[in-house]
């Protein structure tokens, strides 16, 4: 086989046999394809893309390039969620006690926040002394006492992906339905899950902005799994408005703690309830998902899923009751008020800028090595379609330098129109599902 | 300016800025831009293409990033001929020396036979101590004296296309014509042409299978071309039956004698008339082609092509009287006849199959550091159209070695179609010029 040959093919739109992906995963992380040869497939791949049966086996190869976590001491169900990012996206931590407290097992690998999105293992990180660096052992332990586990990706994992993505990266063909599919898939599936829920998110704050490509990720991401014998959902959910009220690390751990006690925004309990009764019904745990809603439902209002919680966060090493003492008192040094300038109906609240003026902040990074501030963020007081006074609170930011605040405060501001006229529609929609499709 | 921009921008479609391709190709030749970006460049303008205007900045960036000979010695008019290869293609040989009687100044650098193709410089080397190595300073000295000299390709010319060629050849980017285009253009204009006439074959034994391709391309060298400032002009010939009587090196040198002594086939006569007329008209000498070929006609008839032709001989290390005794004589060790199994009409040869019949005996090779066999070849005694009767003598095969000998007869066997029928159409056009483009 010459890779040669092999970019040839797909440069005519042809498909590939396992074997060549095989051989040009295998060659390409052994170092005997050069990245030259790697980078004219993947731009190839961009303009010929692949069916979700070549997806299959280049998710089956990047799988294979690496550290596959069995996780044979846990009897499962093993179901995890992926997001693909947005911001104030703190369904994670809401979702896996809920789904654990059901008798879902999750094995949850998260990565960090970047660009203007968040991400999972820094909002764990600002939990004092809550540890995201698990071992293998204590993971599977500590799945095995409370349901599930948080912990950074090991970097065994899937050294195909990672050289790719570096790659993608690099050559302008990250934009790959396919081979975004692969990425994805292949991690998830590497870190020990037997099925895989997607909160395929859609608007300004995500990746895909229409609803028209998060559907085609959806779609692949399906599809490629149902050709891997996998139970697999894909939700599409809105992005365009930052989810819930809290925007930061430690922020969101507080509204997540808040939802465990019932007391969740509504917007991210309908997705939180959505894609957690999707897992129990992926897992065998429930038939229908508006049966498996009600058993989430229950599980929030008796109170196991926060205990759920609070015993992961022990396990982890973080001290539960300080945790529950810290909700709403424990905050950035400065913080600074945004004032509404009219009187009137919140219209939208562009979540990508609210994501920028997040990482201004420190909630994220713009590159991987960037520190993290734990404490500083955006509160909401207000949200799409709420009705204010001229001078009332929108917001609220929270950050370690007020200058940084100042600009923070000028984008936020600019992200939110507010409409005199009562007349006009609101944005938001009726529902934040937009769509789902199914493979089970 | 960023690479990943650049790569992004032909991804989508858009055209290049000069500085752009600027930035790129001295990128590349500095190694400031890794050969992974490079190709997923390439592979975006393979789906994308590129305009006559950007395929014009390539080659000015190309030619940029080497040395150029500026040739201030002479006055010219400099013109120069380039082939897109094909299988019994001396014209260099005969049309040089033509034009420089009628007063151009031809400044030939010429490639070495591959694959089915042949190569003017293995040609010229079986002259017996003919040099093809010239000094800079040599080549233009002789150019001054008998009107052209013909030597290898300077190293220090275009680096971009040596190192640009060499990654296409690995990453199936090959085939792009504005590539081609630029790559073929750099090399003839850094080596001093002011103007250019490109024989652009077509048809089996071209890289060229169709009409439609050869116009593609011809079309792109005489746009951009044009964008550039130059006189162009491309002419598509057919090159489905090889060129001529002869296919090897030194039996290839021996037509061209003929045909200089007024005795060349037809075919040959045809097309070398033709391409000569054109770059007399591009260096100014004749109005019009009709007035060029009379020209042309002229200096074969009067002798003084052969006598410049001769006297090239003797500039670059050869001995005129030697090897115009050799002429039908200086034969390789084995020849094996190939008779017709039947009487009737020759309907084709394909060039494409006689062309690997000759890399099979030593007339090319299959890579470039192979050696040539320079007296081994074929001898057509009976070209497509001829009546000939069985066990007639359809051609001649010479070579070194018995059993190769064999192999290669049986493959130009194969590639000769004979018909009985005297009522079937002759597959062999009414001429061999198929189309003509030009930029004046």
């Amino acid at each position: 086989m010459r890779m040669t040959d092999i970019i040839m093919k797909k440069r005519a739109g042809e498909a590939h046999s396992p074997e060549e992906i095989k051989f040009l995963i295998q060659g390409y992380v052994s170092g005997e394809i050069p990245e030259y040869q790697i980078s004219a497939w993947l731009m190839a791949v961009y303009f010929q893309s692949m069916s979700f049966t070549e997806a299959g086996y280049l998710t089956r190869s990047m799988i294979d390039s690496g550290k596959v976590f069995h996780l044979k001491g846990l009897k499962g169900p093993l179901v995890d969620k992926h997001s693909t990012g947005g911001v104030g996206d703190k369904l994670s931590l809401i979702l896996a006690p809920i789904a654990a407290s059901c008798g879902l097992q999750i094995p949850m690998m998260s990565g960090r926040a970047l660009g203007h999105t968040g991400g999972t293992l820094d909002k764990l990180d600002s939990i004092n002394g809550y540890s995201t660096a698990l071992s293998e052992k204590d993971f599977q332990e500590i799945i095995k006492k409370c349901g599930f586990a948080m912990t950074g990706q090991s970097k065994d994992v899937v050294p195909a992906d990672r050289l790719m993505y570096a790659l993608r990266d690099v050559t302008a063909t990250v934009e790959s339905i396919p081979l975004i599919t692969a990425s994805i898939m292949s991690k998830k599936f590497a870190e020990g899950a037997q099925s895989l829920i997607f909160d395929v998110k859609c608007g300004s704050g995500a990746f895909m902005k229409t609803q028209d490509d998060a559907r085609a990720l959806a779609e692949s991401l399906v599809e490629t799994g149902r050709s891997l014998g996998r139970k697999v959902v894909a939700v599409i959910t809105d992005m365009n408005e930052p989810l819930g009220k809290m925007v930061g690390n430690f922020l969101e751990v507080e509204e997540s703690i808040l939802a465990l006690q019932g007391q969740g925004p509504e917007d991210v309990m309908e997705v939180t309830y959505r894609l957690t009764a999707w897992m129990l019904v992926a897992g065998g745990i429930c038939t229908t998902v508006e049966e498996a809603e009600t058993l989430c439902r229950k599980k929030i209002h008796s109170g196991e899923a926060l205990q759920a919680f609070l015993e992961n966060v022990k396990l982890q090493g973080g001290d539960p009751e300080e945790l529950l003492a810290q909700v709403g008192k424990r905050r950035s040094k400065y913080s600074r008020d945004i004032l509404s300038g009219r009187t009137g109906i919140i219209q939208s609240i562009d979540s990508f800028a609210v994501g920028l003026a997040g990482v201004t902040l420190g909630v994220g990074r713009n590159k991987t090595e960037d520190p993290v501030e734990p404490l500083a963020g955006i509160e909401f007081h207000k949200k799409t379609g709420d009705r204010v006074n001229k001078s009332e609170r929108l917001c609220t930011l929270y950050g370690e330098d007020p200058d940084l605040l100042k600009e923070a405060a000028r984008v936020v501001e600019n992200s939110m129109v507010i409409e005199e006229s009562s007349t006009i529609k609101k944005n938001k929609p009726a529902s934040l599902i937009l769509e789902e499709i199914t493979a089970l």
